[in-house]
């Protein structure tokens, strides 16, 4: 294990924490708030270890895979135990299982909450809050890749342990530039969602920290009423800027690059829309009674949907409340989740499509036995290891999904509340349904179910296997 | 598509289940029971037309995997229509959609009943209703293979098709051999539980009802009290029965010719003891508090571990009232199921145990990128052809469950309603959680959920794919 080159890079991670907590220091500044000055000591702090974990450059020899998913699930361990400092050190969220649960869920743009009325937060921590789902959103490292000048393949290994997806598109051969366009779309995006809500009505301070939200398909409110209170136009916008930054982000190089053709010619984009579509059309028919027009009924479905395949969490109703079969469809759909390459979670829609394909294969094989067929994505055969870690990954999903079950049945809740919230934290959604449905929170859960749900949400961030890594003996044997 | 030869299999399905028909047949002469006579009426049609289907017997050319499906899934669908007549023409289940699930819930030994008071239908019904189990359990097809002199490899595909299990294990070279001694070994080990159960004092109509659902792995009563009004003695020979017949009948044959060392080296013989032993533990300790002694909590921890990972179904209490922790662990081990090669049904345990190695294979993957390691499962490299159609079956498998359960909701039950019926028929068990719990039954239902539902049954006794395969356009394409 090349330990060197991960403390460097877990010393960079700290840096850049530090230069990012500047954002709710200067926000303290502006509303007058004393929380800054613990803010400000937590980013010093953070800081000072990062200098001196960076001041040698190690050489770069040595860096496999293995080092990469190190990297990478301590980075963000690191990355959560000082972001939730400030939450402790102010007493704002005393207990540090808690203060992690609202860190974790952030920085993995999960947005489950254990703050039940966020408003007796501070300014400065409602900004941090939702600044820690952008950050998690496009990922820290993938950021540190785009502004570092380090040379070598092995940066490679990071990229694919960080990104959300089977597999890593570079978007052009040097992945310097990859991680620079893509911070600069997403920052783009982010942006042009401000203003549109500004535009819209909606205050500075909200528009910011709902822009944050769904760029990183995050879902913290800084409003008690989360997103309820909005307008119709603003919850509309914040509806297409869901769906948008929920699709595969070399859908935007395509289109910036002027190649749009090839774009729309994206299954995964395809697939992704046509899951939208169906689920929105199902719903309002389901839902149409409840509400007193057509459009509230497809506004809601639309938000609801948006808010839910994205993993974002937003919500503007109690869906809760919604018949059964509503519910079910949102339910499956947390499991689909956004497109590889997005900020959203979930299985990701190409790994359910790859999945679909598998078994279409399969059952033509059984049909006509002597036909060869190759598995074919996004115009290109599909690799056999890519087929292989897939499988090892659903299955893998399933496994961690009944075990994490099964302790957070530990606390008695009725069966829809175990099971969605296990299904809402592992997919980096929020909301679950029932106990931890969108008007609750996640208070009056046990700290043992609370821990299980923050691995979840580790877990289903950086796509199962840099978690588990961490935790074979096999890897810290040298060999 | 060979006709004539599938044509000429179901032939053979109805004269065996003719044959079978007379036990209900003799039931009513011995009670009195007029219903009798539609019994006779019933199966003298059912002989009638497989006589005419058998007369001349076809040339065995062409048969492949593909009619080995369509033999077995529209054997079994015949099988099940010719098997529900008497409930309809009786009057004692009139709709055909609640007999069809009746029947097939009994052929595919799941034991999810619509009858509220089963003392009150007939002798006859009650024993064709327990028959069933027991001739769905080691399968109708297997039966034929047993009896019927007919060479050649085609046998081979309709054994894969109907099987339990990622891949048949022929006993000896000779299918017949191997078809006749699994049928000796079901039908010795039926005999000694009756004799058991009759020893212990139990009635003789009760014994072999009990037993039919046991060695099927079935679960259908003849008593309204379920199995809660037997003695610990007789709840105890069926909780050790019903283990017994979740075992893969490799196991019984290899210690037949007295290799009982090979038995106990068996793989999956060992995950399943191990998972029947921790989950009976962890019940154990939660259900403690609620049974005067610490034997009863075990008894009926045992009981309902037994009946549910060989997906049997019989109850002895309502466990929808053991604490969230003890139904999660009842909920997980329905999907386990018992072992490949027994009566049982769910994914199998062997299933559940190379899919965990595929996911060790691919940690290790990852942490020594240059280590090369074989999948071996019993002793022997696994066939890149079986782990391709075994994950094609999870997936499959996840497939047919969300659409099963997004239909299912449309009743608008509560979550755990819809989520355990789907799980408790797909998985062939039968009684699942909340409305439709152990101590109630799926008359409530809407007939859509019933007809979603009697799928799920069928695709889960037969392995999903011959259901797929008689509704894939391609399969009745000529080529």
């Amino acid at each position: 294990m090349n330990f060197n080159i991960i403390i460097y890079m877990l010393g960079w991670i700290m840096n850049i924490e530090a230069l990012f907590m500047l954002l709710p220091v200067m926000t303290a500044a502006i509303y007058r708030e004393s929380i800054g000055f613990i803010y400000l000591g937590v980013a010093a702090v953070c800081g000072l270890i990062g200098f001196f974990c960076t001041r040698k450059k190690p050489r770069l020899t040595m860096f496999f895979a293995r080092e990469g998913f190190v990297t990478v699930a301590f980075g963000w361990i690191v990355l959560s135990f000082f972001g939730c400092m400030p939450f402790v050190i102010s007493g704002e969220i005393p207990h540090i299982i808690d203060a992690m649960f609202e860190i974790v869920s952030g920085f993995t743009t999960t947005g489950s909450s254990i703050i039940p009325q966020v408003e007796d937060m501070s300014r400065a921590t409602l900004m941090w809050r939702s600044f820690s789902h952008w950050i998690g959103g496009m990922g820290i490292l993938v950021f540190i890749l785009a502004i570092l000048p380090m040379a070598g393949d092995y940066n490679m290994h990071i990229m694919r342990a960080e990104s959300p997806g089977p597999s890593v598109g570079k978007l052009v051969p040097k992945l310097r530039i990859t991680a620079k366009l893509l911070y600069s779309i997403y920052l783009g995006m982010t942006i042009v969602m401000v203003i549109l809500l500004l535009a819209g009505g909606m205050p500075l301070f909200d528009s910011i920290c709902m822009s944050f939200g769904a760029a990183g398909t995050g879902g913290f409110s800084c409003r008690n009423f989360g997103q309820a209170g909005y307008t119709i136009y603003q919850q509309g916008v914040i509806t297409v800027f869901m769906l948008l930054f929920g699709v595969n982000f070399n859908v935007y190089f395509l289109m910036l690059i002027r190649r749009p053709r090839e774009a729309f010619r994206c299954e995964e984009l395809r697939g992704y829309l046509a899951a939208v579509a169906i689920s929105i059309l199902l719903i309002t028919i389901n839902i149409r009674s409840l509400f007193p027009s057509l459009f509230m009924a497809f506004h809601q479905a639309a938000f609801q949907v948006s808010s839910i395949i994205t993993t974002t969490g937003y919500a503007t109703v109690d869906y809760n409340q919604w018949p059964e079969f509503s519910k079910c469809i949102l339910l499956l759909i947390m499991f689909i989740g956004a497109c590889a390459g997005s900020t959203g979670g979930g299985m990701k829609v190409s790994r359910v499509m790859i999945a679909f394909k598998e078994v279409k294969k399969e059952m033509s094989a059984v049909i006509h036995p002597r036909s060869v067929k190759v598995l074919k994505y996004e115009g290109k055969a599909l690799d056999h290891n890519v087929l292989r870690s897939l499988n090892a990954y659903i299955i893998l999903y399933f496994l961690i999904f009944g075990i994490s079950l099964l302790i957070v049945s530990l606390d008695n809740f009725d069966f829809m509340t175990s099971f969605s919230a296990v299904a809402a934290n592992l997919n980096n959604i929020g909301p679950g349904m029932s106990m931890v449905g969108p008007v609750s929170n996640y208070s009056s859960l046990s700290y043992l179910s609370k821990t299980v749900l923050i691995f979840d949400m580790l877990a289903g961030r950086l796509e199962l296997f840099p978690m588990l890594v961490i935790m074979s003996p096999g890897t810290w044997k040298q060999r």
